[in-house]
């Protein structure tokens, strides 16, 4: 086999390059997961009739290998990620994999697309595990069998020429996520159902919506596919765990950073109401989404109805910044990794814990 | 190729067996919709990064095929289906397709697959059209270019031994669909996302769930994938389409049979506290859901909460038994289609509208 020819990472769209490798690994119930292996990349044949199609029974996950400056690799808490594929497994009753398993199989293949990882500022090797169900068979039922796949994709910087804050308004039509639904899971039903909201944002000339719940239209939620956070007075807010928000590792790590700084951070639930009233009254310091793939994505604007706020003048703030320069920081091993949060991968086999 | 060996349909499970051709079509931005054919059933060749496989933006229909005594092929109501196909992709930011080319490729295909159309009470051939993202990229944005697919499935009886009430219980935890959501559309991620809810009815030995709305908990929307009916003091009721439930060509044929025969029928939302009111006055006099695969499902018995209703004796009542006579009947050619909802499909690229 021929490697492929690297990229300029920084000419590539976000996930549209993919390099030489993947993992797969089938599932059947008699055998349960099976036959893992790291092969070369290559298309996934299945029969029309495969449930993937039909009802999408799939969960996924992102996370991200990133270059230090001495050229080490390292994933930053991937076992949250593969504990999280598997409560998101659950929802969809999809059968759990063994989260070291598939970890040790990920730093496999880490290791073998080392070369893969770019180097630069900003840059990374996107990872994407995913879970997708594969029987025939048109009965509306949990499939009898799943291909677990790992792709890897070299992305660029998300902010080349440095953070920028950005216009949302509060989606009133459209609703996300509802409280037994399938919000908190990582399933690709979620993210396509979103599609006519961002459309109809990026028309509008905005970069993404605010979700609200799906209940009383009250509840802040989520921004774009981003957990959402809020400096009220000195105070950082996030929306509390409820049912139908998506649990980042991104907003975990920032509430655990947070505290470790001694700063108040509280969860809870926060109305668009009281939101607009600390608005008013001066104490909206600060607004941000938290992802994998922005890690920190200010909100310089934010439109409910008729009123307009514009927060903290439109700039990144304090909070965001040190968020996101901390973050980033230990991700890419410029800063001490205080928390353990990072793994190195070494040469094939030989892969260690920090 | 040498045509496959066609099994007993009565033996074979719904949606396990399909024919030998299939219809096959693709989208991209720049030519629309092109390249419509009729090819050999086989396999499907993806890239892993394919859209389907991440964000769900897919969308389907179910319909089927049947043959009259005297061996003509008959489509109940297909134009209804490609429109509502068109309605979901709309919700799914999918390109819509020519629904008048859709129908005359699918009566091809049919035509082609006469021999397919199984003979004897209850069988047909079951009829998958649909549409998945195909675009290589795993940036969160609706697909460059789909497949637009139709297979087909012999099917036996849904009911050998006759139609059998089942036992329902309302679900109280998880959530169908919510104003806002994807409830109204067939797409993929409705149906796993009830599989957990499905599971736990199984386990306790009841057939499906109710499903509530899921804003308030209170009002009835639809029942396991059926929509639902009510027989309450004489008159027919159905929960009004209301932007979470998915608008069934059976539920639409329903109503207007019901009007044909001045029969009271109103579209309402319909709370489980006035269901179970009726019960107790004694006016609850039959339930049923309806839906492409088994056309009527009477329900014998609801348990909501510690409240045990038994319905109409656990028996199927006489509703529901004209509605399903009377459905089928049209549906294969026994009973005078005064409605015109069927469509002769005669030899190949010679089908004619009755």
């Amino acid at each position: 086999m021929h490697p492929k020819e690297k990229p300029d990472v920084n000419k590539v769209k976000f996930g549209s390059v993919f390099t030489d490798h993947m993992f797969k690994m089938n599932y059947t119930v008699n055998k349960g997961w099976h036959d893992p292996k790291i092969i070369p990349y290559q298309p996934v044949t299945l029969d029309p009739a495969a449930m993937i199609f039909h009802y999408g029974q799939t969960v996924f996950e992102g996370l991200k290998a990133y270059r230090t400056e001495d050229d080490q690799i390292l994933l930053f808490r991937p076992d949250q990620n593969f504990q999280r594929l598997n409560r998101s497994s659950e929802r969809l009753s999809i059968p759990h994999v063994d989260e070291e398993e598939v970890l040790y199989y990920l730093k496999q293949l880490i290791a073998l697309e080392k070369e893969w990882v770019p180097k630069g500022e900003g840059t990374s090797l996107y990872i994407r595990p995913f879970i997708i169900a594969t029987e025939n068979n048109l009965s509306v039922h949990p499939s009898a069998c799943y291909t677990f796949m790992i792709i890897l994709s070299p992305v660029a910087a998300y902010y080349p020429e440095g953070i920028n804050p950005v216009r949302i308004y509060v989606e009133e039509n459209f609703t996300r996520a509802v409280k037994g639904g399938t919000g908190t899971a990582k399933t690709a039903g979620n993210y396509s159902a979103a599609y006519n909201a961002q459309n109809e944002a990026t028309k509008q000339g905005f970069s993404q919506v605010l979700w609200l719940d799906g209940v009383e239209k009250k509840y802040i939620e989520e921004v774009g596919s981003m957990n959402v956070f809020f400096k009220i007075n000195g105070e950082i807010v996030t929306p509390a765990l409820n049912g139908s928000i998506l649990e980042g590792i991104t907003r975990k790590s920032m509430i655990e950073l947070l505290k470790s700084w001694d700063m108040p951070v509280v969860e809870k639930r926060l109305s668009m109401d009281e939101l607009l009233e600390a608005y008013n009254q001066g104490l909206l310091e600060e607004a941000f989404g938290t992802g994998t793939a922005a890690v920190i994505s200010p909100i310089g604007e934010l439109i409910w109805r008729d009123q307009k706020m514009k927060i903290n003048g439109g700039e990144t703030g304090n909070v965001s910044k040190r968020l996101y320069d901390t973050l980033t920081g230990i991700q890419t091993g410029k800063k001490a990794d205080s928390f353990n949060w990072t793994i190195q991968v070494n040469s094939l086999d030989e892969t260690t814990s920090n």
